[in-house]
């Protein structure tokens, strides 16, 4: 194995989201860099269907700190980017080559969907192959309709998620994550221990919560999910899609 | 910039998918060690909504090599796996924490789709800084339903795409990107110079064709993007989705 294998192997699997960033800015080349490295992630039948807006616009990047629940560090890291699934400009290209969009099919939501996920984790691993650490936001599905008329997103685009990247200062813990006996099968989706494995990883887990907490969060996978899953989320997602143009159809 | 840093970049820039392997096998403690990486990626409110399903069963293999239109490295490469979205597992874990999953939400459509995308990639780059070639298998999703029943997934899984993984044994050329100056933005979706980069990008594009098979295949992008978007694509999978449960409220 090569020390550029070994190197990567590790950097993967140490990644932890920072949210405390120094004051140290990120220059232009390297932002290229990044999203250059993160755009080179394969891309299904080269839809290439991502578009990254990066915001330095400081009110911008307020509204969507507290559209995404008050996550300040969207404010404060070097360099803040909303990543988009875009099929509106392979629709233009459709139509520059003589074609018209089959408009709201599922699986072009899907690739489109996929390729930014591809895109921006590939960037993620150029940008802390750079020592620099990152945080994806979620949060920005809050309010995805403001985000779009923050960004002037044309239809047939959507914000999947945000990202801050900057320069540590923090060094959080790892957290742990379900054993590979759960997470990785042969042949079939063979189910038998993973009731048991989850019992063990919701131990694993608490102890990981309580010692990043100083004792003060108590908490298990069961639970967390239970939280997750056990409620609607984001039940404007359909019909923001919807006007977007993914009618899913 | 250490090495570790500039060789991921640079590791990460030149990707290309690889169709021909040569016989030589992948330990288990490589896989273990690839999927680990893989899964250490972000994963939206801890759901680690993905499950990898390694295929070995030479009878499976051809099944979805040809299910996929064909692609006969499926079955000739020396690990080949299909990636799930999964929201099985998690409502399990929901519901041993007391609750009961909220079924067919759009959003935790997307962040299971995405969690998958991201920890697939993150496998492809610790496959290929340890020098093995992939290549994603997205035909899979021309049967799905099939894939599921082979399989044996439950319900609230959905096969996003297949990986193979080997040792290369062909050197493609990169296949040229859409110019930095239309994929990132800044502030705002500006479209002003698109249509220009998109013209420049079918010259490109066109030369690349032409190189990589001597002349026999010319096209462009914006002739690729009609054919691809002009058409219905994949109408089977709202209904095939809608079955497993995802029903996209």
């Amino acid at each position: 194995m090569t020390d550029t294998a070994a190197g990567a192997v590790a950097l993967l699997k140490r990644h932890r989201s920072i949210r405390k960033f120094t004051d140290e800015p990120i220059t232009d080349d390297m932002v290229n860099d990044i999203i250059g490295a993160g755009l080179a992630a394969a891309t299904s039948s080269n839809l290439q269907g991502t578009t990254v807006i990066r915001v330095r616009n400081p009110e911008t990047r307020s509204a969507i700190a507290t559209l995404a629940g008050g996550q300040s560090y969207v404010e404060s890291c070097a360099a803040f980017f909303i990543w988009c699934a875009d099929l509106h400009r392979s629709a233009v290209a459709c139509e520059m080559g003589g074609g018209t969009l089959s408009e709201g099919m599922t699986e072009h939501f899907i690739i489109a969907t996929s390729d930014c996920s591809l895109a921006a984790q590939n960037a993620v691993v150029a940008a802390e192959s750079l020592g620099l650490g990152i945080c994806y936001i979620g949060g920005i599905r809050n309010d995805p309709q403001q985000v779009a008329d923050l960004l002037e997103l044309p239809d047939q685009v959507y914000p999947v998620f945000g990202m801050c990247l900057g320069w540590p200062d923090q060094d959080p813990m790892l957290k742990p994550r379900l054993p590979l006996s759960v997470t990785l099968k042969e042949e079939r989706y063979d189910e038998t221990n993973d009731r048991a494995g989850i019992e063990a990883y919701d131990k694993t887990l608490r102890e990981y919560y309580l010692e990043r907490t100083g004792g003060k969060r108590e908490s298990t996978w069961t639970a967390d999910m239970s939280g997750l899953l056990g409620k609607e989320s984001r039940p404007h997602m359909k019909g923001f899609l919807a006007d977007r143009g993914f009618t899913m159809r």
